[in-house]
């Protein structure tokens, strides 16, 4: 399973792509909380301040395809957009955010789109942890040197993150409730 | 010179086509401040409430991309959105704003994005004017028996027309500036 995450911006779309590495080394299998995971690549999609608006969404709809094209990820995790007080800022997010979700859909992807505080939650357990926490939780689950840089691909890598462990609790508790109708004890 | 007028929205993209008719017919030339045009084709794209967010944008992408391809409009004139005092409504109008824009600049039409208030302006001569005053002269210039309906279409159909008299008034100045420095009476 490999999962692109997404964090959308008009002027900055950070990226990171996790794949599932239960079947690999001792190392991975021993990753916190039982989980393996491996971050393959991370990184920023840029635009020109300058440059017009459409001319940027082009952009980013391309870096994003292009992405797909090159990874095949089967899920993309997009963080929900930080309803801001300003008006405008949310308006060029959500801009952003609808040609990310245009380049998933077109390629046939599962998307899942995942609150600012459910992030959080999943990866450092509070909805209200610091960003400091989210990064020495997501270098520890990772099992990296440094936090992902800059800190938008790694806002991108959490999305990815989030999905990887929610996927997991899910399947686990569906192993639970088979267990329990079939009359088995959960494996 | 034929534009494509779009009025995003999530649940339903208003659009309308209209074209430059100054060479056509003696009635087209003699229209409302002698601008010929014409309304080649309006209607709306109407997206299920009950998709996803991903599929409806898809969805509204593919319709403005099959518009382009059927017509190969010159311009697409974008209405502004409506700053909302709902942050979440503006946000999804953002998203819708922002495919619509990348099928305008993936096929290489000249974008041009305008407040709601210029629309009001530019056709009924104030920003304060009402929605009926709009379709009032939308009827006019554009010589129809009835407002171009549904109220989502004309909205699109009002997009195109304000590109329309704008490039027109911006054409004559043009006209009046170069006169002006070779000397010459504008014509």
């Amino acid at each position: 399973m490999l999962v692109l995450g997404i964090d959308p911006g008009t002027a900055v779309t950070g990226y990171g792509l996790v794949c599932d590495d239960r079947g690999g080394s001792a190392a991975s299998r021993q990753g916190p909380a039982g989980i393996g995971m491996r971050l393959v690549e991370c990184g920023v999609i840029r635009t020109r301040p300058r440059d017009p608006l459409s001319t940027r969404l082009r952009e980013i709809h391309q870096g994003v395809t292009e992405l797909i094209t090159r990874h095949h990820p089967d899920h993309l995790a997009v963080e929900d957009v930080f309803y801001s007080r300003n008006v405008r800022t949310t308006l060029a997010l959500g801009h952003a955010r609808g040609v990310v979700l245009l380049a998933g859909e077109t390629a046939g992807l599962a998307i899942h789109e995942f609150p600012p505080a459910e992030v959080k939650k999943a990866i450092a357990g509070t909805g209200t942890a610091t960003k400091e926490q989210v990064q020495f939780m997501l270098t520890r689950l990772l099992r990296l040197r440094v936090a992902p840089e800059p800190a938008d691909a790694s806002d991108g890598v959490a999305a990815a993150v989030t999905y990887m462990l929610t996927a997991h609790v899910a399947s686990f508790r569906n192993g639970v409730d088979r267990g329990v109708r079939s009359g088995r004890r959960p494996r």
